[in-house]
C-alpha cells in the first residue's frame, strides 16, 4: 500500500471535546478539511483556480468512527486520492491516534470540479488531474 | 410521507462561514447533532441511560450539500428514524434554507446501543425501540 | 435605559457544550460576533465599506461570565455602541438565559475603522458614524 | 523576563478562517482555553479537584488582537500566572505566529477556585497554589 501524500499532525484541543468527554464528531470533519486544502495545495489547485476560475466544490463526506478520542492526544490524518473521473473525485481520510496508537476514524468525501466564472460544473483542470496522477500513482482507480 | 418528529429552526450564525463565504460543511453536522440529542430527548433515552447504563453512540455520519448557505438566513434542520434494527437504527437529516426556500443539505447516521457500564454493545432498550415506533409510525424500515 | 438596537434569539446547540457540560467560552464571542455583524449591517457598513474600502477591525475583546449555560435553552444575546470616538467605537454585548430568566454573560469589543485599500488606520467613515448616532441616541458617550 | 511554564505548538486549520481569510476571534479563545487545561495538569489540578471537590471557574477573558493570522501557519500560545490571590489568579496569554515571526495576539482571564460540591466559591487548595508558586517563582504579584 502507498504512503498518503498529505499527513498532518495536530494536538487535540480541550475545548473539542463535548459532554461526553470525547471529540465530538464535527471536529473530524474540520481535520478532513485541513488535510483536503493541504492535498490541494500540493496540487497547485488554488494558482489554477486564480487563473481558469475552475475550482473545488465538497459534493458530499462521510466519516466511520472506530475509536473514541480525548485531551491530551495528538493525531495524524492523511489524505489521498482514491477515484478519478473527469469531473470529479473521492478522497479517503484516515485519523490516527498517538496515544491510542490505532485507527480513530476513516472518512470520504467526493470533490466536483466548478467553474466559478460560469457558474455550473466543470471538468477537472488537467494541471489538477496531471498533479494527482503523479501524486497516487499505482493508487488510483480510473472511472469514466 | 410523513412529518419528522423533530425539527429546529436556527438562524446562521456569521462565524459558521468559512473563507469561502459559505456555512462551512462541518457546521451541517453540529446542526444534525442538535436535531439528534432533542430526537433521543423525545425519546426519553437519557433517563433510559441513567437507569440502564444503555446509551447511544454515533458510529457513522454522512452529508450530502445541495446549495450552499450564505449568512444571514435561518435553516430549519429534520431528523426522523428511517431503519430499525435490533442494536441499531439510522436517522436521516435535512436541512431546509428559509432564505433559498429550498433543500440545502441531506445527512444520515448509525447510532448504536452501548452498554457503558459492561462496556459493550447492547440491544436498544425496550421503552427506547417502543417510542421511535411510536414517534414514527408507518413510515419506518425493520431490519432484523 | 435605553433598548438595545440590536437582539438576536439564539437556541442553544448541544455541541456548544463541553466535557464540563456547560456551553464553553468561545461560544460567546461566537454570538458576540455574530450581534456585531447584525448591528454593522442596521448601519449599512458593508455598503459603506464596498464605496470607500473603510471597513471594521475587531481589536479586542471580553467577556465577563455570569451564570453557567446548559442545553437546551435558548439565549437572547445584544449589542449597542457605548463610545464613541473619531476612529473606533466600544460595543457592549448582553447574553440573557430564556430558561434562568437572567443574565449569563456581558461583553465587550473595540471596533476600528480600517482603510483596507491604503493598509492603514481610519477614521469612522461619516454615514456609519451618523448611523451610530442615529441607533444609539442620548445613551452613548462620546470620546475624542 | 521567565520563560512561560506552558507553550503550546499548533498548526493552524484552514477552517478556523472566517469569511474575512483570518483566524476568527473566538478560534483564540479556544487556544488560551488549550494553554490553560495543560497549565492545570501541571499543576495537578485535576488530581486535587477530584479529592477535595474544589475546581476551577472561568470568571472572565479577554484577547488583544495584534496581527491578522492566515493559514497556513504554526503558533505557539503560553500560558503563565500574573497575579495570585487566596481565591483566585489571573493567566496571561500569548499567541505566537511562526510564518510572521511575531506576536499575534494577548489574553487575560481570571480564574476563581469554586467548591463544586458545596456549591459555593472557594480558597485555592494549598498544593495547587503551591505548584503555581513553583512554576512562576519570582515573577509572581502576590495580591491579598
Amino acid at each position: 500500500m502507498s504512503v498518503a501524500p498529505v499527513a498532518l499532525r495536530l494536538p487535540l484541543q480541550w475545548g473539542e471535546m463535548d459532554s461526553y468527554r470525547h471529540v465530538n464528531n464535527a471536529v473530524y470533519f474540520r481535520w478532513f478539511e485541513s488535510a483536503r486544502m493541504e492535498y490541494f495545495a500540493r496540487l497547485g489547485w488554488p494558482e489554477v483556480e486564480r487563473a481558469s476560475g475552475v475550482g473545488p466544490i465538497l459534493q458530499s463526506t462521510q466519516a466511520r468512527f472506530r475509536a473514541p478520542l480525548e485531551w491530551p492526544d495528538e493525531i495524524v490524518v492523511t489524505a489521498r486520492v482514491r477515484e478519478l473521473a473527469e469531473d470529479r473525485f473521492t478522497m479517503a481520510y484516515e485519523v490516527t491516534s498517538q496515544r491510542l496508537g490505532r485507527l480513530a476514524a476513516e472518512g470520504w468525501g467526493v470533490i466536483v470540479a466548478f467553474d466559478y466564472r460560469a457558474g455550473s460544473k466543470a471538468s477537472l483542470p488537467p494541471p489538477v488531474r496531471t498533479a494527482i496522477l503523479e501524486l497516487e500513482g499505482e493508487s488510483l482507480t480510473l472511472s469514466p
